[in-house]
């Protein structure tokens, strides 16, 4: 059938998430259909990222340079720092211009489960910049999950002696939430944080 | 955010088929976190398809040589050809080892709609194959759709003065078919190509 070649191909795509052995190989159909208008260009684009993929060594971003364009953007507000479980996290912060500071990606979460351990994550590298002074305030982005908030707390309590601001995202109703669609953590996450109407 | 040679991979591949914004943003979180397991192999495997793809000028199909390794086989029955619309078509067939003969890709199907023509697929190609002598049997696999079958009446009409069996695939109900969930057509179909129970 297709050369062993083009089989490999096909495993490799098949590895990505989102991809499984079906759409991989729709892939690589599309591809080989059109060499010079989605093959090279996609070779092109992986092998520039690959000669310049650097981690931020300041904030742990995943970018072309180090330190990274967040970290280096004079215009970003040096005194908050956003504190997210993956790159990932970052990314969907900022895709939006949500938050004006900087960020600091810690590479996972807590887990006894999957045994994560706190020198596992940069959660030292985290208290240092603090420490190091000029911050205010530590937002914790961790995702509403049992081991995201267990992160969290034990963030919260290594900064606890240090003279900045400690805070967490709120929690409720999701933009297009319905109140009989929600579940009940949420509903009663939302009803404990209510607040006068303006 | 991210720098712009990872937006411009995140694009290239949001435009495989099965991938969206969303899950190319995740394939290439994916590929930087493993540069040395995922993006320097696909990176391989990638160059090595593109530097050996070619189309057999034989049967139309996609590999790394030509006539490809369908077509140069010598096991395989010389004197069946299978024709389908597409390279997909093609592997699907062989995958699970179906067929023992060889095939002949055209490279669509007609359509008034799209405005492919009888000269835009390899139809006059096949006639010459078929034409050429040593095949006793075409078996016309092309999709059941109106299109497909348009395209198959078409051929079989063409294959018509020439000395060689002219089959097509059976239609009728699909393994694992339930008839309360069935199409009236395939109903149809399934009734009308009844046969004795052996």
């Amino acid at each position: 059938m297709a050369a062993p070649e083009i089989d490999a191909l096909t495993q490799a795509l098949a590895r990505l998430p989102g991809l499984g052995p079906r759409s991989a190989r729709r892939a690589v159909l599309h591809l080989l259909k059109r060499r010079e208008t989605a093959l090279v260009p996609l070779i092109a684009a992986l092998t520039t990222v690959e000669a310049r993929l650097a981690t931020c060594s300041n904030c742990g971003n995943v970018d072309t340079r180090d330190p990274c364009a967040v970290c280096t953007d004079p215009r970003r507000d040096q005194t908050s720092l956003c504190v997210v479980e993956e790159v990932a996290d970052l990314w969907a912060l900022d895709r939006a211009r949500l938050f004006p500071g900087r960020y600091h990606v810690l590479g996972g979460r807590l887990s006894a489960l999957d045994g994560v351990r706190p020198e596992d994550l940069s959660i030292d590298a985290l208290v240092g910049r603090v420490a190091g002074g000029g911050i205010d305030e530590v937002v914790l982005a961790m995702n509403v999950t049992l081991e995201g908030q267990t992160t969290m707390h034990f963030i919260a309590d290594r900064l606890s002696s240090l003279p900045v601001r400690v805070t967490q995202l709120a929690h409720g109703m999701p933009v297009g939430g319905e109140l009989d669609y929600l579940d009940e953590g949420t509903l009663a996450q939302a009803l404990r944080a209510r607040r006068p109407v303006q």
